[in-house]
């Protein structure tokens, strides 16, 4: 088994942003994207599967193989790629679909290829849960089984859901999942509910709140990078998750202090993504970029001995 | 000018509880009540001044004497002390007032007692504005003057307001607040109008999402404990703001790096305060208690080194 690769499966897309600001069409998108993107940015060896349409422009996976991304597992089929359509609400903190065209998403089956089934790391997007099922059934035992947001799939595919979570390590979901998932509303006794049922680790994304880890050792809570000016949220949450396993990868080690390290380069990846529109802020970052702002994000939180004088 | 002593000017209260599990009468309220408890809970000489009616018990003020808070501030005036009844949402995330009951605060002209007057730290409770202002009038030149909460002052007597901002050090308030008083949706660039106006310093609370804190130095994150079990907000903002306080005082400075921590030991504070009805479980808490809450958020946060492995 080679010791850093990450597998990621998932969407490409093209999305059409109507933001308060103006509207962004065709613009690069998908959860596997802008995790992969994110992960690459840290120096992980990262393999794509997903799937893309005739529209999809070549130079898009070149520009993506520069960034260390293998697209080997990214199949071209005949027909349009997959396209969402928001709007997002005056203040962006809540977007309304207004048209989703599936596309040669439709009828996606992951093939993952042969070189890539050995990889240690392993992060399922938002597809349904039986390929998720798919997939584990054609790897190798990874070190590190992630799924990232399930959201529709919980009310819908319950059975599926049980099935995945009871196959995965890491589940990262957002706190209306997490409550809609175990059924009950306080997040600490949602954690541990959503535990038993198969993922030793949790983590629980708020968006700009933050998120908090629970795993057997205890809870860690990471904030969210304040931003003066947030910009698109599409693929933050894909990003959080990109970085997290991109740095799990470089760090070589599952444990509860490099997940607590992994949550902050986690977040700087979603604080870089919500910089711009679409991926286009990600994409330029820098790794120069990424250690400033992990040096910002700790000085943050520093607050020297936490001690009541004598 | 004695080193340490906090003057806490606020409403004592009783409130009338009503919440999922069940209504709570005559519960002990009143925001300076909460601060002055939380601040005395850490040790810090804590002096109280507001007013009360013929129905509160020599009892509660004998009880809050033995917690090292001055009562020679708190007037008996005729008539009843102010009521407040409010009714929680199932999720405790929000609340409604069902009535408010001014009684003997409807004529509460704070007077400072000569013994108190040059008091180095001053709290200002949610009372009106122009009763802040004579506050300040009558006390000599303290370290740090802060203003906790100022909800429906804003729209109400924006002029006041302006005036009370200018005067105080440190501004502490929540996130729907700093929206109003700036006009501006972002948090970041809400603080930096805030502080243009008067302030050096300030706080914006999050409730359960913790809170962030600004100045000439910079920004700083506290999150909130995360409670198994949260049994009722009242008074949390208050308990924060009195542990805040409190903490600086016993620091015996105003740094930078003493805000950060005070910002811990008010999020603890908060968090005992929401454990029980009213003041309950914060009257029970021990400074042992303190100091294994303050030990377990600083696991909370603990990253050990954030660099990317070359």
């Amino acid at each position: 088994m080679e010791k850093s690769s990450i597998l990621v499966v998932g969407s490409l897309a093209f999305d059409d942003l109507e933001m308060p600001f103006g509207t962004f069409e065709n613009v690069l998108g998908g959860a596997a994207t802008y995790s992969a993107v994110a992960a690459s940015l840290l120096g992980a060896p990262t393999r794509l599967v997903g799937v893309i349409g005739e529209d999809f422009e070549e130079a898009t996976l070149t520009d993506l193989q520069k960034r260390g991304v293998d697209t080997a597992g990214v199949e071209r089929a005949k027909g349009k790629t997959f396209r969402w359509r928001g709007r997002y609400s005056q203040d962006l903190a809540s977007r309304t679909t207004l048209d989703t065209q599936l596309n040669v998403f439709a009828d996606f089956r992951p093939k993952i290829p042969a070189s890539f089934k050995s990889s240690p790391y392993v992060l399922l997007g938002n597809i349904h849960p039986a390929l998720q099922l798919e997939v584990l059934a054609q790897i190798d035992k990874p070190w590190l089984v992630v799924a990232d947001t399930m959201n529709f799939w919980i009310s819908g595919e319950p059975k599926l859901v049980a099935d995945v979570l009871a196959k995965i390590d890491l589940l990262v979901i957002n706190d209306e999942e997490a409550r809609e998932l175990s059924g009950v509303h306080n997040l600490v006794k949602a954690a541990a509910e959503i535990r038993k049922r198969g993922p030793s680790k949790l983590i629980i994304k708020r968006g700009e709140h933050g998120a908090l880890y629970f795993d057997d050792e205890g809870v860690f809570f990471a904030p969210a990078y304040p931003l003066e000016e947030v910009v698109d949220p599409t693929g933050a949450g894909d990003s959080f998750a990109g970085g997290l396993i991109g740095y799990l990868s470089r760090a070589g080690t599952v444990s509860h202090a490099t997940m607590r390290q992994a949550m902050y380069f986690g977040s700087a990846m979603g604080s870089f993504c919500v910089e711009g529109i679409g991926p286009r802020r990600l994409l330029e970052t820098t790794r120069d970029d990424v250690s400033a702002r992990i040096k910002d994000f700790a000085d943050l939180v520093e607050t020297g001995p936490l001690t009541l004088p004598e």
